[in-house]
């Protein structure tokens, strides 16, 4: 099976796995008792929260474990401090973590706006800065997309604002970013900021957001006062045990991964411009993260060719997975003609993924397309 | 080692944790992907929730997986429909994580009043009673006491707020019944009720919580829209899977291991009695559930006593784990006096002690016992 589909949830690395059977088998205990078994996890945690800190270049900013990227974002978006009706800015291009949750602030009264995206689902940095005030209480533009792999310069747009709106909260959906790009949150300037797990060979489950030194975000969920007091709930020991030993694995070999993943990209785009000159490439991938390429076939219902490559075992995605099931907003914000609007497919690689794979995929992409047009001129 | 803090967290069954392992391994789809692996994850997921909710006999009510306990507790306080400044009562027993969701409805201005509970730890029925109204909005009373093992008659606790405050929603927390005691959501006549994985050998990280049909809930995590719109995140499938084959194991040997713990516990009681007859039994055992014995030595220090314990390799508690750190509001409430209101211990047990090691307990105890109260002396 040829798995493209790793910006949905990746394969749990062994080692992360075997790590998670221990913990369960045999260091179960909870975390906050009392006695040395317990005091162990504990301190296993501690050195797990700054295994995952480094990696994130952190710096003084804490970094608190929570189910996963979607509670991250729902803590981002509920729990910072704002005053009420205040601006809040997110950008259309965001994950449904965002985007739903900022339906909530609007109903609540929140003059939540949107800041429009590129065709190749950047953030349009114009159209952004004219959306800050100095009334805005909080910012949430991801760092990749997890539509496209395009990166938005955080840096900048944090510094811009920074000038133009310096109350506001700035945020960072880093689901995407975080195992796949460099990510140093000291150096892009951000309040906060999400990632998760499972999208870096951890198990489902777990997560974590970064809050940066002084900034004030109250808990999401109440209790025992676990994760000093910002996240209750009895620790989830074996799991973020697996994320450490997971990230651990994912900087080691990062650079090895990243040039492996950009050019598995990178020949797959070059041979579907070759052999089906009417795709549409979206993602930019000379600036984009390494592991997506985004492409809208022309004539073909990207579900349809999904299922048609599934029985070659080709395993792809046709954006979020989460939105698969619904009619996706996605498609509208990029462009696309007619020809091209269905025909979005997302195919997402990992370190486990060979380029020798891609001739046999870009085939049967190739068969599958010749024949799901054939049936439709019937 | 003798484990008895089983009320703290359990080990993980070997064939739940097995699972785990495997569907993180070689199953790891996204279940809201749309090829066939994605699908049986789906459907692997559906059968979970049935498996929970048969076990629960949640009837037509539904079983939403959240992230624990803690979660379950706080989607039950904070996403129930409730009329600004109306009535919560929850009782003086209930788990931080229902207390401290209540203190923040009580900052948010809703009336938010305490029933007090019996030395027992069981809320006192007539006391609860007279803090029903017609403006009650939300109950929320815990089925078994996490510190003494006391059932609360749900049943009858339901029957009296329908009559006295046929508005509110009557929440139980359900995490240190269900695996332990019999649990009939339909005959208990709740609205809502949270349980836990990890009390009952599946893996930390996982829970549930029910609604009865057309009890109103909102989301507490927006996001993807997984579990019907309830609960968003990418499915927790590999913990979910697992949690379904703990809850599996858990309902079969069920009445032989309720006889094995409540054996223990009995016989633990006994022999405290007789060797150490200043010590406080706060635990009716008689109709408590059948895996927690809570006592309160005399001049003895709980958590001194824990951690002479631990050096013969027994592991108890001292009330809930979350608060070990903190000073325990419990203690207060069960009207101790002076020489016993710091000597409280929790033993709590699972099918994989055994009634033989109790002697040995015992003797270990008695002989700390005098050491510390030697040392004390001088």
């Amino acid at each position: 099976m040829i798995y493209l589909d790793n910006a949905a949830t990746t394969r749990t690395y062994p080692e992360a796995n075997e790590i998670l059977f221990r913990v369960n088998d045999a260091e179960f205990y909870n975390a906050s008792a009392l006695y040395a078994e317990a005091v162990d996890v504990a301190r296993s945690i501690r050195r797990a929260r700054e295994t995952v800190s480094e990696a994130l270049r952190a710096g003084d900013g804490e970094v608190y474990f929570v189910s996963g990227g979607t509670e991250a974002d729902n803590t981002a978006l509920f729990c910072t401090r704002k005053p009420k009706g205040s601006r809040i800015i997110v950008s259309a291009g965001e994950h449904d973590a965002i985007i739903n949750p900022a339906s909530v602030l609007k109903e609540q009264g929140f003059d939540v706006v949107t800041a429009p995206i590129d065709g190749n689902g950047a953030v349009n940095v114009e159209e952004f800065a004219k959306l800050l005030t100095p009334e805005t209480s909080l910012v949430s533009i991801m760092h990749v997309s997890n539509q496209t792999g395009a990166i938005n310069d955080i840096k900048s747009l944090v510094a811009l604002t920074r000038k133009r709106a310096p109350k506001a909260v700035f945020h960072s959906d880093g689901v995407q970013a975080f195992g796949k790009i460099p990510v140093n949150l000291r150096a892009l300037g951000v309040d906060l900021y999400s990632v998760s797990g499972h999208k870096l060979h951890a198990p489902k489950g777990i997560g974590a957001l970064y809050v940066a030194k002084g900034v004030s975000v109250h808990p999401f969920v109440y209790g025992g006062g676990q994760e000093k007091g910002f996240r209750s709930g009895t620790e989830n020991s074996a799991v973020i045990l697996a994320f450490a030993t997971a990230v651990e694995r994912c900087m080691k070999n990062f650079e090895l991964n990243y040039s492996k993943k950009r050019e598995y990209i990178e020949y797959l785009a070059k041979m579907l411009t070759e052999r089906l000159p009417d795709t549409a490439i979206i993602t930019d991938t000379g600036v984009s993260a390494p592991h997506i390429l985004t492409v809208a076939f022309c004539g073909v219902r990207g579900e349809v060719l999904l299922h048609a490559l599934e029985k070659y075992g080709i395993l792809v995605g046709i954006g979020s997975a989460c939105s698969s099931h619904k009619e996706s907003r996605f498609k509208t914000l990029l462009g696309l003609d007619e020809a091209h609007k269905d025909g979005i497919v997302r195919f997402s690689v990992s370190e486990f993924n060979d380029v020798n794979e891609v001739d046999f995929v870009v085939d049967k992409i190739c068969e599958s397309v010749e024949l799901l047009k054939g049936y439709a001129r019937k």
